[in-house]
């Protein structure tokens, strides 16, 4: 019983934030800092779609709530928008405006499932997926997928082995947070019509839809749009990941137990963040995302060749197996000895069964920054003798 | 089982907006609107406190994330003003900035409960309290109080009445939403003594406290400070609805579990609105608040006088007993014929069993329109014959 001074037990067991055990490192570390670790870009929104450039003259009540559903007109210019690129007829009450991508998964799982009901989720995951999951009482259940995984034939095959009875959903990541791969549309297809088969519920996650080179890219609702839930976010596709502001889009009848659950955990997006939106969606938006995604590419291409791994095709990350540059100590042990040296990476672990692997992000800082924190990782991972540094081992 | 094309149940069965009922009247409106329904107000945040004073040029990474936590100068300045305020020595561990306080409300809900596990709610209660207690997984208990505590006796008498095993926590408002009552402190000193008796946690909502004249007001962390969370908004103190910024004091070790469900259900709050609270906090917000409070003060007494009932102690709203102006159409024949006149106001059935009660708010349009819709709403209780406009009957 969760009385004082006690609270409920599925709380008190949710994962803390992924980096809590390097805080007291960054916290401490003076000299130039490499945030390998976050997913964020060093470029600032694009022009005319700032804080700075929203006046309460020209947008009276630019301070006051919006509907829970959103902002009207930033609500008809993604209904047009996601039916566009989609594929898919979409009306407005099949969209909803959310506090970033994070809101609007976190709402959906809640009304997807009830305790104990199992989501699957594509392994590697994106971590909040799912601490989102267990904080809105589901249980996830992730699949060793990329590991598996090399055809339709064989994606299936991953998913339906952790498949129960309690299973009410497969949700995927494409452009993948943190490969850097594109799930192949065959394959996208065949877990599509799996999916169906199974009455599952899909929920695509495409935040990282502005950022692929190279691969051909399917959006989830145009397979499967009767049970198929896309999440977006504008904090990645135009630089704006403090105005949380995203959103998802999926059947109607299931989008207005979504905006239910919503109204209680933000009430709406914040209406500067969702002109704000509306502004890169009807201007400058498309320009700024390929020009990010130009740089992205470089510079993840850099960074891999520079870490003696395959490209990213997509998204902002790289999966590194180090197991071969870790010591008794494991991978905490790199882990420290980066931070030691500024660089700070996200541990395997946080992204499923990976406790060799860190994930690395190559638009959290500067190119010239990131370039020099990439060449201090190479240079850990290639042996004690070549760090720049030795007073700390 | 949840499979598609259902959902969870408990999510099925949220309650949908107050206003639906109303929503295509209000759509269809298209005279002066009198917007007696919704808390909001409408006086722009003070000047320097706007997204337009937000420039990248002060703030580099105006637009990035901040930690979950919180953007650290704005998490001491509420630790600050808390602890003088409240008198309760406050360490920003105990502080969550929060997405309004409804983010931290609901946040806070699904880390103390779990399922079945009972909230009392003190009713007339906050509609948002009740819906994210059963978002969160919790059973909202209303509490009749204000018709039955006459004194501290009373009062604990009315919440002990429905205190079962289940009970986990008493949740209380004031400044009062819905009534404009401010709870008297020596009611919410014995309110403090039970809860502590029966080893329950306090939820103190005190969102409206800078609107109050006349009574005093104490804060519910002075009184339990060991088990008693409260949760502040900049939204209502500074006019800030739609930026999502609020946050919740309490003690640390829960504060550690809320913030891992934030982090989950929208990150953090939005960079921008947190800057723009703390150029509030150090700048002009104090008085802001204290013109408000005076502006607020004179509406609501002059609303008060021309509906004949008592004049407000606090927060922005009137709760009015309206069964002598009801047919056999009952509170919706009232609503409608309101609506045909442009003025909205809230059912009562929202804020718990009041079913021939409305919730008017007094700050949510100019004063000068409010006065008008005041008068429609005053003209149509006192008689049918004295309404301006007669042909919809």
């Amino acid at each position: 019983m969760p009385r004082f001074p006690r609270i409920d037990p599925s709380t008190a067991a949710l994962p803390g934030s992924l980096f809590s055990k390097l805080g007291h490192k960054l916290a401490a570390w003076t000299g130039e800092l490499y945030p390998l670790h976050i997913g964020d870009t060093w470029m600032e929104p694009p022009p005319g779609c700032r804080m700075e450039d929203l006046t309460v003259a020209e947008y009276p009540g630019l301070h006051r709530y919006t509907t829970v559903h959103g902002y009207r007109p930033l609500l008809e210019a993604i209904t047009e928008r996601v039916g566009r690129l989609q594929g898919v007829p979409t009306e407005p009450e099949q969209v909803l405006v959310t506090a970033g991508a994070t809101g609007g998964l976190s709402a959906l799982i809640r009304t997807l499932c009830s305790p104990g009901d199992e989501v699957l989720l594509i392994a590697p995951f994106w971590p909040l997926m799912r601490s989102a999951t267990l904080a809105m009482g589901g249980t996830p259940v992730p699949v060793p997928f990329f590991e598996q995984a090399h055809d339709p034939r064989s994606a299936v095959e991953a998913v339906e082995a952790m498949r129960t009875e309690r299973t009410v959903a497969i949700c995927w990541n494409t452009p993948h947070n943190p490969t850097g791969r594109v799930i192949p549309p065959a394959w996208l297809e065949a877990l599509a019509v799996w999916a169906r088969k199974h009455d599952l519920w899909v929920i695509a996650d495409e935040v990282y839809e502005h950022y692929r080179w190279g691969g051909a890219h399917v959006y989830g609702r145009s397979l499967a749009p009767e049970r198929t839930f896309s999440a977006h976010s504008f904090s990645k596709a135009y630089g704006m990941t403090g105005n949380r502001c995203g959103y998802l889009v999926g059947p109607e009848a299931v989008m207005t137990a979504v905006r239910r659950v919503t109204t209680n955990t933000v009430y709406c997006a914040p209406r500067a963040s969702q002109i704000a939106a509306l502004r890169a969606l009807e201007g400058p938006g498309d320009r700024w995302a390929a020009e990010a995604a130009a740089r992205y590419a470089e510079l993840g291409s850099d960074a891999a060749a520079r870490l003696g791994v395959e490209p990213p095709r997509g998204s902002t990350f790289l999966f590194l197996d180090v197991a071969s540059a870790l010591d008794e100590r494991g991978l905490d042990g790199l882990l420290f000895d980066l931070a030691d040296e500024g660089v700070f990476v996200a541990p395997g672990l946080a992204f499923g069964p990976y406790p060799h692997h860190i994930r690395v992000c190559f638009t959290a800082a500067e190119p010239a920054i990131v370039r020099r924190g990439i060449d201090r990782l190479a240079r850990r991972l290639a042996g004690r003798d070549d760090a720049p540094t030795g007073e700390a081992r």
